[in-house]
């Protein structure tokens, strides 16, 4: 599989132009936009990353504004370990890299493990990104169905009894992207035994595990290889402060056994050096002074009320025409409409009522759901979203109509 | 060739350890560096960066928080453009990509060009990291001279005509790393028109042009490629922020033809999304406000003191013992020790000695010359670089003593 076939094919999927085409929707005056896997910049805590920026100016030039060790300033992993003790997983700095994202360290990733022809299992849906970067990656994708009732550890099991043997398996436990799902704890066992079984990396993203509206906290895979024999050698845990900071400052963390921590450090060398030290101090900083467990709150509580909202008029408005899940958590929505209807055509429609979202074709590797689609209600005021939900009801309306 | 054989490669040859090593070093208290490749912390332009990003205050909350555009924010480009045009380039913002650094530039390159195997023309020697990343893609390395009369494309000549078709080349036209060398006119010249002729992919990577001491610009090779029929779509620019303003903001960016470019977006979205948004409106800032222009002339103004400083002490000092180029620009001055001398032995003496500079040996592809050393004057006072040298004849005459 040649690199110029890898990039035909890539271009071909491209979410990468799909998006760049909802972009230019997103655009548009009038436009409710449930499409953008964003969070609401309502919501940034602009007063305490301004705070956290001024205090870069105590530290020397040469901590700000030099080159900075590949691995990541010592106090800002530092920073990290604490963060992730806050979420049960107890490790040391020597096994934490900070990244320029979640999405380098996934990136990271698959150019430390991944040769063109090797398998990966993801999840059918999968978030789209991740899937763009594997076909970059020439990887063989093969998928397990996730849906409202978590991901079918059953049909994982069969897929690795039969003979598949994977490099890697990604995946969203927690409030997954596009699925919403956070999968039950069973299936959290499962899926760490089965990594230590088929030896197999182990991939848990988690960027939006903090943002839980209600039910309790579940242990996420890092916490669990823990318990079991051998398993932190094959569980990688990726985070970020994007969801619940903000995405510029391109922060994220990567937990790793120390090989593939060592090998990745060798790519994050030749691929930007360091991420930028003074994002680093700045994220540190506002880590530090605990302006995080000050914000967190509002944007769970935002998210709650637009969650609350969206499924509220959803039921009110479409009820009988999309099934959807209710989240507990984390942006999206995932819905599918009843009957055969693909939400490519109403996309149209919602389009010209102005309204938006993502048609789910977008997160399949394979046998995209036609009926699917992605609704995030982070970037909406509830006001925006009743009109939105609205518009939507429209849009089907008018497209049912066309149709009959 | 496999992805763990290319990590075993890699890890053998690795500039990462051997400047980890360095690293180490570096900390001792008395230490004197010529060591690093970096920029004078002292010369940062703190006042001016804070300023630039006390501006960003007053852009919307999603224009600095949020995730941006993968290509880049509109302004920096332009912004870009404008520094690009001073150095004689003229082009549109839509062949413009922000990138983390100019090493990310470089690594996308490899990532959207090479594949295991393909054949990459580098001079000998080469900018450490930039071995370090091909070797990690699996490039099979073919090497030109480069020395103080500049690269010999004589020799490159003789290699393409004898039938090697590499994918791409890539140099450092002005104040090279590690040579210090500013390459003759005719030779840029040559280098554009064999890319054309053998349609390879020419990088220039440019981060230090713009410190020059003495004798006047030369052309890009850039600047010359629009000056002859087709050579636009084989040279390919690559700059930086790091070594002009701060590496710590991590802003680079590429000048390539738009397939290639598109393919380096393409890689870029799944590599980190985007390019920190608040750190490039802070350099689109720092551009706009003209204090770049304010500032370089004191990076200019310390480097060709230092250097002469350095090349002064060295000829008083090591006059005999050690050739070395005289630079007209950059950071670093490119020595050969006489005779059948290791520069490994005399760093071991100049570490005892409290002074340290990098072997050669980093910097070849193949066959290393042993005798070779990079000093760069750029982080050192010139009351230090004066001291350092004096340490360093010391260091030489304790080797040679212990080996008569």
């Amino acid at each position: 599989m040649t690199l110029d076939y890898r990039f035909a094919q890539t271009y071909r999927n491209a979410t990468g132009s799909a998006i760049r085409e909802l972009f230019k929707y997103m655009s548009y005056p009038d436009m409710i936009s449930f499409a953008g896997g964003y969070p609401s910049p309502s919501l940034f805590d602009q007063a305490g990353l301004y705070a956290a920026m001024e205090r870069t100016r105590s530290a020397a030039a040469s901590d700000v504004f030099q080159y900075g060790a590949t691995e990541g300033r010592p106090g800002l992993r530092d920073a990290f370990r604490e963060l992730l003790k806050g979420r049960g997983i107890s490790t040391t700095v020597d096994r934490l890299l900070v990244t320029s994202g979640s999405q380098q360290g996934f990136d990271m990733l698959i150019r430390t493990l991944i040769e063109p022809g090797d398998t990966v299992i993801v999840t059918r849906p999968a978030y789209a990104a991740a899937l763009q970067a594997l076909r970059l990656a020439g990887a063989h994708l093969v998928t397990v169905d996730t849906g409202a009732n978590g991901i079918d550890c059953g049909e994982l099991e069969r897929v690795l009894s039969s003979g598949v043997r994977p490099k890697m398996m990604y995946c969203v436990p927690t409030f997954d992207n596009p699925s919403g799902n956070a999968i039950p704890l069973e299936q959290r066992w499962c899926l760490v035994e089965l990594a230590v079984r088929y030896q197999f990396i182990l991939i848990e993203d988690d960027p939006y595990g903090e943002l839980r509206f209600s039910g309790k906290p579940l242990a996420t895979l890092t916490e669990l290889a823990s318990e079991i024999p051998g398993a932190t050698d094959w569980v990688v845990y990726l985070s970020s402060l994007s969801k619940i900071v903000a995405p510029s400052l391109r922060i994220g963390v990567m937990l790793a056994p120390l090989d593939v921590l060592g090998r990745c450090l060798l790519v994050k060398q030749v691929s930007d050096l360091c991420t930028s030290p003074w994002m680093q101090l700045v994220a540190q900083n506002y880590l530090e002074s605990g302006a995080l467990k000050r914000n967190l709150p509002l944007f769970v509580d935002a998210y709650r009320e637009r969650c609350a909202t969206m499924t509220g008029m959803l039921r009110s408005q479409l009820g009988d025409q999309l099934h959807f899940t209710l989240p507990q958590g984390g942006m999206f929505v995932w819905g599918e409409w009843k009957g055969n209807v693909d939400a490519a055509h109403i996309f149209k429609r919602a389009i010209a009522a102005n309204v938006m979202y993502v048609p789910g074709t977008s997160f399949y590797a394979q046998k995209p759901d036609p009926r699917t689609l992605r609704l995030s209600f982070a970037m909406s005021s509830p006001q925006q979203i009743v009109e939105g939900v609205r518009r939507l009801r429209i849009a089907y309306d008018r497209c049912h109509e066309s149709l009959q």
